[in-house]
């Protein structure tokens, strides 16, 4: 398949049927995250990669009761920070310099860039953070495609249940979106054979 | 090369060198942003893809003055909904009935699902809008480096500006990231070989 296709066969499925999504396909998924850019860089986020049965139900029964969440064998939970420390932008500049073999004091102008979205408010940095990650939820959803692995991108959940259950308040982060990884199960997906719908060409896009 | 392979050969180039992407490649790209998933479906955004070089040097002068707008040959401007109007709504639901074949009548109930976020402001209905663009970005980008094009997203630019050059608020549309279609230049490009930082996996990823 190329990529187009891939993407034409995937959809939110609805519906899984319990096949583990093997470690080799669920570390390129990862991967794909993790290559995904984010604005400066900085990328302000953390994803919860959820494979404990335990954990899943537990997600399930307090912040996401849609069956993906069991059904499949990964969950993965995006979640964004609050604000940006100084130990954030110390290690993100010191990686920098160690990856690229330059000094650190040669990095000096980057750093007041990256610093400077500061000061902001917790929910503004927040809303700014997540939007970095849906970016990688994109990487991570045509990957799987790419892969044949279904996935089901989750917005509607009980965001501070989420936020309890995986004790992100206190690492300064919030839940932002979900992605369920597994295989779609045709017997109940009433899904499975439904055509896609999307704006036609002529209304999504205009050409200047 | 696989998939994984383009996303590491991609970045976010700064300098480009003039030649065109050719059509044929600018129509995937915009296939793949088309098919990315939204929440409920709505695609509550647009893509304005900017190729005349009039309008791009007008983009360049007045709200973003960035070389690859120029030096690129396509700049996708994403545009991200104010309000969701029940023009919007009717349209949405006859395009379902007619693409699976159903009655109108047999989607009231997902009619009322999609016009549950309401009522919104402005300034949260367009945060909400801006993430389900930033999900196409997200497969806009994949999809330039699977074909090995060069592409730069871009949140620094002035949204005022833009919105006015492109006539945004009277759509009840507000800018909301760009992206850069073009090759690189490896002359004039100081990143062009520059070695790719990202957070190590132990550190972005934690699995439960």
């Amino acid at each position: 398949m190329n990529l187009i296709n891939n993407l034409k066969w995937r959809y939110a499925t609805k519906r899984m049927n319990g096949t583990k999504v093997p470690k080799e396909k669920v570390d390129q998924i990862l991967e794909a995250i993790q290559l995904a850019p984010t604005s400066i860089g900085i990328q302000p986020f953390k994803v919860f990669v959820v494979e404990s049965e335990t954990m899943r139900k537990k997600i399930h029964a307090g912040a996401c009761p849609q069956p993906q969440v069991l059904e499949g064998s990964h969950l993965l939970v995006f979640a964004a920070r609050e604000s940006l420390t100084n130990e954030e932008v110390d290690g993100y500049i010191n990686s920098i310099a160690k990856t690229r073999n330059v000094p650190v004091e040669s990095l000096a102008d980057f750093r007041k860039m990256v610093e400077s979205p500061q000061p902001m408010d917790a929910n503004s940095y927040f809303a700014w953070a997540a939007r970095q990650a849906y970016i990688a939820l994109g990487f991570g959803l045509v990957t799987a495609a790419s892969l044949e692995v279904d996935s089901t991108p989750m917005e509607g959940f009980n965001n501070a249940m989420m936020d309890e259950v995986l004790g992100l308040k206190e690492k300064g982060m919030r839940s932002a979106v979900l992605m369920a990884l597994g295989y779609r199960d045709p017997k109940t997906d009433y899904l499975v054979n439904a055509a896609k719908v999307r704006k036609p060409v002529s209304e999504l896009f205009e050409v200047l």
